[in-house]
C-alpha cells in the first residue's frame, strides 16, 4: 500500500486553468492516487508517513507530449535547416544507426537517464522504426520509472533506403511482433506511430489502422508543421481537404482513437474543427518550430475553442528535455506571433503554460497533472534556493521565476503514480523507492 | 609577469565572422595579452606554466553589451506587460529599493558572483539613480574579477517620485561626484547612463554631454525598442526626425563619444545610417525584446552594413545572465522574425551569434573577444562532458551544443585579461589568481 503525506507549498491547475496554491500544505497518496490537498492535515492521515517539504514547491510532473528518444543524441545540433531537409540531413541518417543494439542501449540509456533527472513524468516517445531498439527504450523508461507511451516509428515511402520499411505487409508484420512483446510493460504501453503521412503509404495506414482496432491503441503522429510538408502532403493526397484528413480516412484521427497529433501550426478552420470534433489532442512544440523555422502555433485559439492541447519538447528538433523551457517558449513564441503576425490572439500567460504542461497533456494519461482527489499521484519537488534573491517572494512568484530559470537541478524529488526518487546527498544520482516505506 | 599556456580545443571568430578552430591547440598569454594560437607550441613559450585543457574547448569570454544589475532580483518574473507599463509595474519599484544601501549590498553580491559564475568576461552594467550603490555594484564586479562599465542612472522626468532626480543641477552634481569616486576602480569603469530620452529633461542631456567631454566617457543607453516608446520620444522631441537624434543632438550618439544602443528594434533608415556613421554600438537582446514584446531586431541588415553590434542579456526584461542563452535566442527569434514578417533577411547562424556573443560586442572593450595577437587575453574554458552523447562529435559540433544546452556548470575555468578563476574542486566556488603561478 503506498499511502503518504507530502507538506509544502503546492502548486497546480484547476479545469479552469486557474493556479491553485496552497502554502505549506498538505497532499496526500492513497494506493498511488491523490486524496486531494488540504490546508491542515485531516486526522485520518496523520498517520501516514509524511515527507516533509515545508518551504519548497510542490506541482504536478509534467506531460512530454512529443519527444523523440532516438535524436536526442544530436539536441542542439544541425538546425539550420527546414523541417524537410532537417529530416533527410541530420535525422535519417541519426536513426538508422538503432539498427545497431549497441548503439542503442548506449544512446537509450542517456535519454532514460535524463528523463529521469527532469520533471517529467509523463512522455509520448517516439522511438525508430526498429522493433528490437524501441523495446529497449520502453524498458529503459519502465526502469527509469516514466509513465506513458512508446511508439515503434512506421515508414515505408519517400524515406532513405537505409530507414525504411521494406512493405507494408513487412512493416504491419513487425508492428503486429512489436505491440504483442511489449505486453510485458507496466508503465510503458505501445502506440501507434505512422512518422507523417509523407512517409506512410495507403497501405500501411490501412494495415495500422487495423492493428489500432485489434489491439485498441491510442496513435500518435505530426501534422501542419511546415508548409513544405502540407503542400507535399497535398500533393501526395490529391483526395483530401486538409492534411488532417489523410488520418482521418484511416480511422486514426481521434474519435475513439485517442491521438496525439504534433504542431498544428498551420491548421486550416476545417482541420481545426475536425480535431475538435474527434478530441484530438494537440502537442504544441514551441521550440522545435521555432529552431526549424516552421512557426507558431495559434495555441490561444485551441484554448479558446476548448480544445485538448499539452506540451512537447519535441527533442530533438526541440534542444532540451526541459518541460520548464517548453513553457517558457510557449510564452515568448505567443509574444513574438502576437507582435509579428497577428495582433488577434494575446500572448500566453504562465498560468495558461503551467496548465498546458501539467492538466492539459495530463489528460492524453487518465486522470494526471493535477492534486485533485481521483489523480494519479505525480508529484516533483522543486527547490529554488539556488536562485538567491535578496526580497521576499510569494509562492506564485517563485513558480513563475522556475519557467524561465529551472533545470534539473532544481528537482529534488519526484513520483510518479505513488512511486518516488529522491535525490541522493551528492545531488545527481537519485534512487528508486515505492512510496510506502 | 603573467605568461603562461592553455592547451585546448581552441575556437574563435576571425573578423569575417567565420569560426576558427585549432584542435588540442595551445594559446598563449604574456602580461594578460594575447600572443596567438599554434597548432604546435614554439620553443620560446615551452617554459611558460601550461594550464592543460586537453579534450575541453576554449573560447573567448562573452561581452554582455546591456545588463541592468538592480533588476537581477526579479528576473524571471512579471513579464506579461509591454515595456512602459513593466517599468512602471516592476522596474521603477524595485530600482527604489537601492537607495537602502544593506539591500544593494545582498542583492548586488547575488549578481556579482553569479556573473562570476557566468561565461561573461566583460559587461555594460546599468545601475541605479543612487552614487553609493552604484559604487558598491563597481567594487564587487571588480571583485568579482569581470571588466567592463557601469553606470549611475540618470533620469529626471516623467519618472515616480520615489525614483526620479531631483533636478538636471543636482543630477549632474551626484554624476560628477560619482564619476570621481569611481577613479578607484582599475577593471569598472564609468560610462554615462541617461536611463532613455522620456525619462531625461534636456536640461540633463546638455549637462551630461558637458560631463562626457570633460571626463571622456563613453555611454549607454536604449534606443527603438517598443512602439509606445518610440512615439513618446517623437512627442517629447518633436524636433527630431528620429529618435536616435534625440541623443545625437546632444553629441552622445557615437562619433567619437563611445556608445552603446540596447535594442534598436525598430529604427528607421534614417537612424540606422546615422549609427553607422557614428559607429554606435547596438547591444541586440533577443529575450528581452521577446519577453516585453517589443520584436525582432534586423541583425542580418545590421551585419551586412558593417555596423558595430553584439549581444546582451538585459536582464530582467531578459530573464538570465546566460550569454549562450542570449547566443540561442538570437538564432531563434531570427528565425521567427524570418517566417511571421521578413522572408528578406535570412536567420542568423551559429557562427554569427557566436560571433556577436565574443568579437562583436567585445569590440566595444578594445581588443577583445579572440585569440589573436595583441587582443586581451580572455577565456572560458567549457567541460560538456555532463552533455552525454553515444555519436563521436567534432569540435564544432561540441560548440554548437554549447549554445543551446550551457549553464554555470560547464564553465570550469575563466580568465580575464590573463587573470584567472578556477572552478573549486566542489564544483562550485571560484578561486582568484594572478596568471604567473
Amino acid at each position: 500500500m503506498k499511502r503518504f503525506v507530502m507538506k509544502g507549498n503546492i502548486c497546480y491547475s484547476n479545469e479552469n486553468r486557474e493556479l491553485c496554491i496552497v502554502e505549506n500544505g498538505y497532499t496526500v497518496c492513497e494506493n498511488g492516487i491523490c486524496v486531494g490537498v488540504f490546508e491542515e492535515l485531516p486526522e485520518c492521515y496523520q498517520t501516514f508517513p509524511c515527507y516533509d517539504y515545508t518551504d519548497k514547491l510542490i506541482i504536478p510532473g509534467f506531460a512530454d507530449l512529443h519527444v523523440h528518444a532516438p535524436q536526442y543524441s544530436f539536441r542542439g545540433l544541425g538546425m539550420d535547416l527546414e523541417l524537410l531537409d532537417w529530416l533527410n540531413t541530420h535525422t535519417f541518417v541519426e536513426e538508422a544507426k538503432y539498427q545497431d543494439l549497441a548503439y542503442a542501449e548506449k544512446a537509450y540509456d542517456i535519454f532514460a537517464e535524463d528523463m529521469q533527472k527532469s520533471a517529467t513524468t509523463r512522455a509520448c516517445v517516439f522511438g525508430t522504426i526498429h522493433n528490437e531498439a524501441t523495446l529497449l527504450l520502453m524498458e529503459k523508461l519502465e526502469n527509469a520509472g516514466i509513465k506513458g507511451f512508446v511508439g515503434k516509428v512506421n515508414m515505408d515511402r519517400n524515406s532513405p533506403d537505409y530507414l525504411c520499411e521494406v512493405s507494408p505487409e513487412k512493416a504491419a508484420e513487425d508492428t503486429e511482433k512489436w505491440i504483442q512483446e511489449a505486453e510485458k510493460f507496466e508503465n510503458i504501453k505501445p502506440i501507434l506511430t505512422p512518422r507523417f503521412i509523407p512517409t506512410c503509404s495507403d497501405e500501411l495506414m490501412e494495415k495500422l489502422s487495423a492493428l489500432q482496432k485489434k489491439y485498441d491503441l491510442p496513435m500518435q503522429s505530426h501534422l501542419s508543421e511546415n508548409f513544405g510538408e502540407i503542400q507535399w502532403v497535398q500533393e501526395l493526397c490529391p483526395d483530401t481537404a486538409f492534411y488532417g484528413e489523410a488520418y482521418d480516412k484511416y480511422g486514426m484521427f481521434g474519435n475513439g482513437c485517442p491521438t496525439i497529433m504534433a504542431h498544428c501550426v498551420h491548421s486550416t478552420e476545417e482541420e481545426i474543427q475536425l480535431m475538435k470534433k474527434n478530441q484530438v489532442f494537440i502537442a504544441h512544440c514551441p521550440e522545435s518550430n521555432t529552431n526549424l523555422s516552421s512557426g507558431v502555433a495559434p495555441v490561444r485559439k485551441y484554448l479558446e475553442l476548448g480544445m485538448k492541447i499539452g506540451l512537447g519538447s519535441d527533442v530533438a528538433a526541440g534542444s532540451s528535455l526541459s518541460m520548464f523551457k517548453a513553457m517558457a517558449m510557449a510564452i515568448q513564441c505567443s509574444k513574438l506571433r502576437w507582435r509579428l503576425a497577428d495582433q488577434e490572439l494575446a500572448p500566453l500567460k504562465v498560468e495558461e503554460v503551467f496548465y498546458l504542461a501539467t492538466r492539459g497533456g495530463g489528460e492524453f494519461f487518465g486522470k494526471v497533472g493535477a492534486f485533485e482527489k481521483g489523480y494519479e499521484f505525480d508529484a516533483v519537488v522543486l527547490d529554488d534556493s539556488n536562485l538567491r534573491h535578496p526580497q521576499e517572494l510569494g509562492v506564485k512568484e517563485r513558480l513563475e521565476r522556475m519557467i524561465y530559470l529551472a533545470d534539473d537541478r532544481n528537482v529534488i524529488a519526484k513520483f510518479v503514480n505513488g512511486n518516488g526518487f529522491l535525490r541522493d546527498k551528492d545531488g545527481i544520482k537519485r534512487t528508486f523507492f515505492g512510496g510506502n516505506q
